[in-house]
């Protein structure tokens, strides 16, 4: 028979067994930290209706989306997860309750040029607060608190959670008669990492058409550093100027006034004026979480405050706030920087090896293992025994429980752990306690080095 | 501005938070059910080469199947989980160890037409134990076990799974010189409980063109019926006059041999003759699962073993044994049942309403809460204290803990239970373990009644 070649499309992320353990226990992670803020899972169709998909119409989006007829319907497969929030939203508003706290881990489609690292199908993972005609500024300052406890969760230690507000930077370029010009300085001080402030101010002279003062003061304004203390201090000299910036700065302090009583330490957040998020539709608090030891990745995790959820479905005011990460851009960095720790990628407790003809003892083993909560996996093939052994190594099944004549006469079975090469005869109720507390004690390790 | 009407398309399932906190926990069960066996989870793309999809080609799939052009590519939505799976094996021959024990749990699609309970997107949920050459049967033995405690633990008492051999059914078709009848006798066949045996017998004379001979030898032998022993013994009297049937006889032995070893109770299983399955590509065991209240659903959970998982793809020889239940319209018809249980359907454990301007002692609270492990949500909105009683009513929240300056100053907590309107002040370690244990309970009752 002529044979069809077997393969994955490229931009396609399709892991082998052992990291895609891993990624579920990323996942699992995420689900679990984001219900512990009142989160509700959602999950709404890859496949919408285009003019749903597009209502916002233009740009990149379009040009990247998988769009197709079936039938007589135009469908599209979904981009991001925010157009379809916001579709949900709209249509589900009087069955709702406000406010709506939703997560949603899912895949998002984008045709984009493949190339290493990027991905046209990968996962998301966001959550957001929607509010009814309003929300309150203290959902914005509990976000940072999410961020931290995900990613401590995972069991990353190095990486800081950016924070800054559109009002203020609006205000500081309208403050300046720039309003109009603030677009394109924002993109300009976005590079400010990686070109430096002599060239910016370059830029901000020669290609935004600035004074010379004006770009001296965006440079002396974006260049605050210090603590959070420090930078709100001085951002206390603008006050009085601009009525846009001194709620802006009214926002901020309320976002880092409760950091930690929300258990966020201080080494891990910062105010900083660079971030303004390339999306016009944050109109608050915005959020960038970088890596420390990788700042080449840029954001993992970013989002902000948005006044108009839904403005494409429905005349109703739905401000929400909101972050995503890039879930499966993560994990392939994660990967590839080698960060993700041994464990968590084995896909059972122990393997059972019977040695009699008669499987039954092996098979009642199983079952007892099983109510016990243990995963047991029974080892039934007529394969040599060192093959049985090599099989547990491989996938990394940290013990192998031996069931042969004597054990079985005796009420016992050999437990072996692979990586000690440690052996004990036990009762099955002994060895139920051995493995289980041993894959509780794996369990518990960080997911990441 | 002008409005895009927010809708999403027909025939694909969106649920609402709370019934979609039950579906969550429905999936969890799975998750961690197929676990216990050591099967190990895989994701795959939802788009895969159309060529690849469609290796097998022709039928109704091709009708179905959701196809469209991105660039140059020729693609298609999966619409099952088996062909996927076919792939992955067949590509990634070289990095798997075998037996291959693979969970997935994902959507798939299907352009049927749309009607109430029949869904475009859907989830399967499946597991497979692809060998390398060879496959034991001690493999088929095992997965009525998995059926059993899966519908177990989600609660399901009265659900019967159903067992035959493709073998005894070849090799006795085969007896009576009806082998390449075969296929048209079975489907008239699956048709015994909806038609009656008259009409069948007439069926098979006139349709199918069998003597009257054939046609009563063929209804007494598959309306044998009794315990898993009596049937056995009746198939026992056919033995020594076709080799086939003798081995599917031997196989059928195999797989009810351990079943009580296995913790299947008897009155959930049974050999049924009249199990065929539509696939040709079964070669052995094949399972379905009826729901005994609700037969008019057909099967929840069908599969069976195979000789040739990758054949279209391969020459490597790859026998597996596998099972898929229909997740969406499970919980569908569960749903539409009035089946699911109270409870699994609130997003957090405790909403706490701070009664004071200054959030840190309520921001305090909520961390420590969700530190011990409980789903805390902060109510922070400027809404009568009656409208906050609502939220938590509303979306099944059990607790509200309320912090005032009373609270605050002697450092308790008072919490409400609001199915009992019980209220308790407390020291916070003492609030969150009996909000803990409330939850634990809640969480250990079946998902359905």
């Amino acid at each position: 028979m002529e044979k069809i070649r077997p393969h994955t499309l490229s931009g396609f992320m399709e892991l082998l067994p052992a990291p895609q353990l891993q990624m579920e226990a990323v996942m699992q992670v995420l689900r679990e930290t984001y219900a512990l803020y009142g989160f509700t899972p959602l999950d709404t169709p890859a496949i919408e209706a285009a003019d749903v998909l597009l209502a916002k119409g233009g740009g990149e989006t379009e040009k990247q989306i998988y769009r197709f007829q079936k039938g007589d319907g135009d469908l599209a497969l979904r981009f991001d997860l925010t157009v379809p929030l916001a579709k949900y939203v709209a249509l589900h508003y009087n069955e709702l309750t406000f406010p709506f706290r939703r997560y949603q881990i899912g895949k998002v489609y984008r045709g984009e040029r493949a190339q290493r690292g990027r991905f046209r199908e990968f996962y998301q993972a966001d959550i957001d607060v929607i509010g009814d005609g309003r929300l309150s500024v203290a959902n914005e300052a509990e976000i940072p608190s999410v961020i931290y406890r995900t990613f401590s969760r995972l069991g990353l230690k190095r990486f800081q959670i950016r924070v800054n507000n559109r009002k203020i930077l609006n205000g500081f370029y309208a403050m300046l008669g720039l309003g109009e010009k603030s677009g394109d300085i924002m993109r300009a001080v976005d590079k400010l990492d990686k070109i430096g402030p002599e060239k910016l101010k370059a830029i901000l002279l020669d290609d935004c058409g600035l004074t010379e003062a004006q770009a001296d003061e965006i440079l002396s304004f974006i260049t605050i550093r210090g603590t959070n203390a420090e930078v709100l201090s001085a951002l206390e000299g603008y006050r009085g100027r601009n009525e846009t910036l001194d709620l802006g700065l009214d926002e901020l302090r309320a976002v880092t006034q409760y950091l930690s009583a929300f258990g966020v330490p201080e080494e891990n957040f910062a105010v900083d004026l660079t971030i303004a998020r390339g999306l016009d539709y944050y109109t608050g608090t915005v959020y960038e979480t970088t890596l420390l030891d990788h700042p080449e990745i840029g954001s993992v995790c970013s989002g902000g405050r948005y006044d108009n959820l839904a403005e494409y479905y429905t005349d109703r005011q739905l401000p929400g706030v909101g972050i995503s990460i890039g879930l499966t851009r993560l994990f392939y960095v994660l990967n590839e920087q080698n960060m993700l720790a041994a464990g968590h990628d084995s896909p059972a407790d122990v393997l059972i090896v019977p040695m009699t003809d008669d499987l039954g003892p092996a098979v009642r083993l199983a079952t007892g293992l099983r109510e016990a909560g243990v995963r047991a996996q029974l080892y039934t093939e007529n394969r040599k025994f060192k093959q049985k052994i090599q099989y547990a190594d491989k996938l990394h099944i940290p013990f192998v429980a031996f069931l042969g004549e004597d054990e079985i006469a005796a009420g016992t079975v050999s437990v072996k752990r692979l990586a000690t090469a440690e052996q004990q005869t036990l009762r099955p109720e002994d060895a139920a306690k051995l493995i289980l507390a041993a894959a509780q004690d794996a369990k518990k390790q960080t997911i990441l080095k």
